[in-house]
């Protein structure tokens, strides 16, 4: 326990948090999608032309995976960050050589009823690549840790 | 364009999807969390039991990721699943040497105004370990070729 660690009750709506960059290369994009998205349009330049995407794409998991990383980066939640689920949506393709950095909302903050030692915090990320533009909206429910357990509920 | 491939006009609410399964190794839930989830709930198995997990847990993104390749694998739908977004849940952890296997049901089949040639399904999809247990479950819109595009519409 640093004090550098936000717990629930450091954590405020409006609150935000910014990573550090990522690019990610045609390489990564076809690595993970060979091991987890094997479709043309993630693994064939060429061939992923003739697709919707109209050229190579990363995998909307890849992205998540990604943004993922940047988060546990650049996170001071105590605890780690542990998400019990996500909405998510990809409003346009992430391309090679992209380079993409995360910016995240607090934007509700719940004790938990039954467990005085947690809570749930709510939080909006939005995933922009190097014109800004959003590559990747969730919004996503994370377990935190309480700072002090009250002692009448010990 | 095989015949055994699914288009939009295919597809009816209620149709059932199964996949294959896969077995999630502690090699594989460590090296998934080195390259995109570095915590060490999914790094380190003794530092793990003192989690919130109690014990090694696989990303959850691990999951997801497991997930698609699951379904890319065993999915029938004409030009690859192409996902715009997911609302995705893990109500348990999933561990070392967990079976995953996947169950996808078809829940809405819409045709585009816009676009004649596609249209949009929304799936749900629940990941179950070797025991039946729900690891994770997830609905997910994605896009979807129409077998053919009326002439008026061309």
């Amino acid at each position: 326990m640093t004090s550098s660690k936000l717990y629930l009750e450091d954590l405020v709506p409006g609150q935000l948090f910014e990573s550090g960059s990522h690019t990610l290369t045609a390489t990564e994009i076809k690595d993970f999608a060979g091991r987890y998205d094997p479709q043309f349009f993630h693994l064939d330049d060429e061939a992923a032309k003739a697709s919707l995407f109209g050229g190579l794409a990363a995998s909307g998991w890849n992205v998540a995976s990604v943004t993922m990383r940047l988060m546990v980066e650049s996170s001071p939640i105590a605890g780690g960050l542990i998400g019990a689920g996500a909405e998510i949506a990809w409003p346009r393709p992430t391309r090679p050589g992209d380079t993409l950095r995360v910016v995240t909302e607090v934007v509700e903050v719940t004790p938990s009823r039954s467990r005085p030692e947690r809570g749930m915090v709510l939080v909006r990320c939005k995933t922009l690549n190097q014109l800004d533009e959003i590559v990747q909206t969730m919004a996503s429910r994370m377990v935190v840790p309480r700072r002090a357990v009250p002692e009448t509920d010990k």
